[in-house]
């Protein structure tokens, strides 16, 4: 298969663990005689810097016409202290979700035998957690109308959502869950929000076509306990924009590592693929950053092609390093294996 | 003292546990020669089923005339599958926050050192954990204008702050920060919405004037993990209606169990208490329920009043049970003592 990546490194700990994905993607071409061609761009407080803009026009370009792109991470500390700055690392990647259409955030949230007790939960608690968030990425809160009073007193952000907007995602939720467990939990606020309650009446119609998924609904106040409560319940989570930035950053926690955890954002046309974890900027070119997330994103990337061989035979490297203890120092403190130690075993086992 | 108390015992297992918490007030009456009077009125799917309406106006019209709300629990199952309903329990209880001005809640998350084994996060996590959550509770996305067009396919919510609705609280929470260890975290997504960002600025204003506090900010979804990852870290959490019922109930868990949790809602004129726990209809009637996080709502409604004294004792008193293992079975499975024998105890050694 010939396919077109888009690379955006962009901040902090990004270009490390990027590096380390592309390694193991070379790898997969080799073995399995595919053709990637990669092409990098800026983004983010990098891209800030070099041009004034999160997202220059190249970028998205770049992205518009890649069959896929594989993203780093963003975020620099300049520019966490100040929120309100009229340009800010965040805003080039909220602008490229909502350019290229990536309407659905999917988060695998797993635990890896080898390393329960790396939890801040009891053993007990997480053994057997295995589900997944769709999250909606272009809607909501996020992207409804802002506004300030002339006199800066008085400040609002509409959460608006359309039914058009609820099924497509909806559609892709059920879809997993057929293919898993069959079990879709709705997570809104029904009991307060009017958009829940659109949420509950579009996603309890789309359930009828879909009679091998049990559907049901938790409050997000209710989710935020019964994820750490009792983990192992959930198959497919199901909601809206802000609940599931909050939800799944809780769930990162359950694995112990948020070094581990990759996301893909779909959409019609296209697809991105990033560790859920941030810049690290502390980190930054230390040889020490986790390139495990990075490259199981690749590992979805080419899941999303079809490409499911590929993709086992990189999670089957990564579980490999994981039991040889060849990590980073973040799982194992007396570890003596780098980033690039850490990508060049698994890129060799693939 | 003399106190005028409403009682509002509500729903599911409400009327049991308040129950106790008046027999350790009349305990206080005795041991401390206060006069309490008390006066109960109906709320939530039992006012429903009695009147139709969740918060009928003789209650409304008692809790104004009250010194403080003592409320046991909210919410029936029959209503809760259809949240689109146009009648509901929850709207009662948040008829009742908005009309006493209730716009401060205030929920502390402690670890009892007994207990320490009941927590899905393991010991060395939650040991010292000892926080509390300001919760704005009258403003926000909770009652923001509300929309659904005419087809019934697009639905929004408004998340509205003015300087005013921060500034009240904010102050609140500045007060008890500099009463406690004097850190103040204000958490809210100010990469993202306009109106955290008049919070970030509101609040920040405001820490002038409380040098002694140490104010920090915590992006939600961050603050969904450090929750977990390191509870002890916090001291004073300051945050908007909606990311405050999330958060709040995640920090929830991390004690072990919601039957010890209390909580006070307080506005300019009035004060509610109440335990965090829901209904737990499926207890109702079986003299299985906690009562502990109903008790100590009460000893935040006399600490509120200044009683220190008083509340300690009641503090002691619980403590006491717990150590004795004089509790209900879902903090010792093989406990054989009920709701009505744990209050009793609890009353009698105050
Ligand atoms: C950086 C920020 C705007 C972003 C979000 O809130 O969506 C991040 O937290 C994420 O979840 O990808
Ligand atoms: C019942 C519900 C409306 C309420 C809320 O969301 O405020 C509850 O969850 C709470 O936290 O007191």
């Amino acid at each position: 298969m010939n396919l077109k990546i888009a690379l955006l490194p962009g901040d902090g700990i990004g270009p490390e663990v990027l590096n380390q994905a592309v390694k193991c993607l070379h790898a997969v071409e080799e073995t399995f005689n595919h053709h990637f061609t990669f092409k990098e761009a800026l983004v983010g407080a990098t891209a800030i810097d070099r041009t004034g803009n999160p997202l220059p026009n190249q970028t998205l370009n770049l992205c518009q016409e890649a069959d896929a792109v594989l993203f780093g991470a963003i975020g620099d500390p300049k520019y966490d202290n100040d929120p309100s700055a009229k340009v800010r690392p965040e805003q080039g990647l909220l602008k490229l979700r909502k350019e290229l259409g990536l309407f659905a955030n999917i988060r695998p949230v797993q635990v890896f035998p080898t390393l329960l007790d790396n939890s801040p939960l009891k053993k007990d608690i997480i053994a057997g957690t295995d589900f997944v968030i769709y999250r909606e990425l272009t809607g909501g809160i996020y992207f409804g109308e802002k506004k300030l009073n002339e006199e800066g007193t008085i400040a609002s952000d509409l959460c608006e959502y359309s039914e058009k907007e609820i099924s497509r995602i909806a559609h892709l939720a059920f879809k997993a869950a057929k293919n898993r467990s069959g079990k879709l939990t709705l997570v809104d606020k029904a009991n307060v929000l009017e958009s829940s309650r659109l949420w509950r009446r579009v996603v309890s119609k789309i359930a009828e076509s879909y009679p091998e998924v049990t559907l049901d609904f938790l409050f997000v106040d209710n989710a935020a306990m019964q994820i750490i409560l009792n983990p192992s319940q959930f198959d497919i989570i199901l909601t809206e924009n802000m609940f599931g930035d909050i939800i799944s950053d809780e769930g990162s926690v359950i694995g112990g590592s948020i070094g581990l955890l990759a996301s893909a954002s779909v959409g019609e046309q296209n697809a991105l693929f990033e560790p859920i974890h941030g810049s690290y900027p502390q980190a930054k070119g230390k040889d020490i950053a986790n390139p495990i997330a990075s490259i199981l994103s690749a590992a979805m990337l080419l899941e999303h092609f079809g490409l499911f061989e590929e993709a086992m035979s990189v999670r089957e490297a990564v579980d490999k390093s994981l039991k040889k203890g060849i990590v980073t120092p973040d799982l194992a403190k007396k570890s003596q294996y780098g980033t690039n130690q850490v990508g060049d075993f698994i890129a060799d086992n693939i």
